[in-house]
């Protein structure tokens, strides 16, 4: 496989770990370092680990179903960074309520030993 | 000044463009790569140079003012590729109407000689 499948299938377990809706496997799919960021579609950014992974926690605690179609738009990878823009079709039921709709996502990775994880990811509504 | 300084100043420049509402301006902060890409807030992803350039000249038509204080959350520089995160502070007169919002955004640089030019834009709103 070339770095950039490599980038891209980690991309995917990132969606999959989403659509677990599982604390456990969003973790790790996260870089261990403390200074990683997110941005959730319309939400101010957020700063740190522990801040990113309680986000996570409260989406995953409002969310039954979340479902991905993922479109790569491109992959570039440089040493042990690489970054994913693609657009995310997606079907969710929060708090009770069905949606879809399409977010526009920069997803950012780190490569730790075999491993691609997440340093930043920046989601936007289309409107 | 460090790497990080330099892509600091050029992510500055790059808003002190967006802020003339000059297109060559604009232009000139843009890698020359046909590649590059773009998502506005609340927008579809924009894909390729040319259609990119088109959404500022868009944008600009419509904008009298816009004014950005920019504050950096975090800045990487690995080889020839950088990457801030930061919060755009905003106020604008758009089709006459005053706007001041928050913005969050991801910007990624390519270096080509001694100039740091973004390759992709993602702004987003926070609601």
């Amino acid at each position: 496989m070339t770095d950039k499948e490599v980038v891209t299938e980690a991309n995917q377990r990132f969606y999959r770990a989403f659509e677990t809706l599982d604390l456990e496997q969003m973790r790790g799919a996260w870089d261990e370092d403390q200074a990683v960021t997110c941005v959730h579609p319309g939400w101010p950014l957020i700063e740190g680990r522990g801040e990113v992974l309680q986000s996570w926690a409260n989406i995953f605690n409002n969310t039954m179903v979340m479902q991905f179609t993922i479109t790569v738009a491109s992959v570039m990878v440089e040493g042990d960074w690489a970054w994913v823009v693609c657009t995310e079709g997606l079907r969710s039921v929060v708090d009770g309520k069905v949606t879809e709709g399409q977010i526009e996502a920069t997803n950012i990775f780190r490569k730790r030993g075999e491993q691609w994880l997440l340093v930043h990811h920046h989601g936007s509504p289309v409107m």
